[in-house]
């Protein structure tokens, strides 16, 4: 069978880099007329209880909710599905062990994405402590720089304010003053690895400069159309 | 009960539109964290049958699949629909006899801004043939000039060309000069029927503007939250 597969979206984290994903995700379908693009099914759910507060403060567990979210794509006629949260990422196995279809893995499409190191990651505080991103690095032989904790909170701010209200504005300079920082400390590359810092788009002309997001739609693309890679 | 209503978005006609639907709801809904937000199901079906060629041409009937993704979209859990495609709103009584949940209709709500006349329409061509907005301009008094054949064939070409790339460039100036035409006919407001067009933004600062697909979005946060209208 070399028909499209049906893309469902586990949305809402937050909205806006739901709705980037999706208008990316349409930019990068080889597409001329309406029925050449995707079926995609998004539940855009933005009460999913916090990743960063359940990891940190030990807030509601996310991953029941994930489970039913996960589990209604699916039963909707979803055939692969694709979750733009990298936080969220955390609890990628557990939605997979869900659903029978395949779960694309953000993390890992980003990470293979980097050839040059040091990488300096901009992440939530919880996909910073975790090490989500750095564990994916050490496996390439890829050094991962984590802003230090004054500079992790300008980050966690610039989160918070573009969930709030999703302009880039007076934001993109807060963020680079922390890519200033990270490139003081050897970075050669930037990893872009929360999906509301996406919305900023690229921010420093200087470095390699990779958006998780970004690899996630490629991967999508190339998943769900035939003929595209795997 | 003054919970929020879950959204369902019957999509997809053109991928774009819905997108850029979704995008302006976001920045409509009155919230500073991502549990304030709208809970939106979005079925994105690029491959529901043209409306313009079963209007115009006799094409494969689309009211049996919008149906479907209706009743889908009730069963998933959406409280409310609201379809962003103009053209399609010739099948609301089809998809409001499906369901039990409420459906927008974008129609109503962008003549309902309409205080000038008369008022140049940009739609397709199966809307201005079907005269939906003519109708619905008639009930409250307002003249609605359409675009003469040859600026009609113009505004259809832009609009397969924003299906087929959504990038605004050159097609402004196409649709300027529609615009100019209309204009010169005696029309003191523009209504922006059909999605497509709305992703070109404002073209002419000189008239009053209606672009329906706001006028949808903000129906949609109305009935959506509590306290905020009907």
């Amino acid at each position: 069978m070399n028909r499209p597969k049906t893309v469902g979206v586990i949305g809402g984290m937050g909205p806006a880099a739901t709705a980037e994903f999706f208008r990316r995700l349409i930019v990068a379908t080889p597409a001329r007329r309406d029925d050449e693009h995707l079926r995609v099914l998004i539940d855009s759910d933005p009460r999913i209880p916090g990743r960063t507060a359940a990891i940190l403060q030990g807030g509601p567990d996310p991953a029941p909710r994930l489970r039913e979210i996960a589990l209604g794509l699916e039963a909707a006629g979803a055939e692969l599905l694709a979750m733009p949260c990298n936080t969220a990422h955390a609890y990628l196995d557990v939605i997979r062990d869900a659903v029978a279809i395949p779960v694309l893995d953000m993390l890992e499409e980003a990470t293979a994405k980097i050839e040059t190191g040091p990488v300096g990651l901009l992440a939530t505080a919880a996909t910073a402590r975790l090490g989500l991103y750095q564990d994916a690095g050490r496996r390439r032989g890829l050094e991962v720089l984590v802003p230090d904790a004054d500079r992790q909170a300008d980050v966690t701010r610039v989160i918070a304010a573009l969930k709030a209200h999703p302009s880039p504005g007076p934001l993109r300079e807060e963020i680079g003053r922390v890519v200033d920082a990270l490139k003081a400390r050897g970075a050669r590359a930037i990893l872009v690895g929360c999906t509301e810092l996406s919305l900023l788009g690229r921010v420093d002309e200087s470095l390699v400069w990779i958006d998780a997001l970004d690899a996630l739609v490629e991967a999508t693309v190339r998943h769900a159309l035939p003929g595209r890679g795997t």
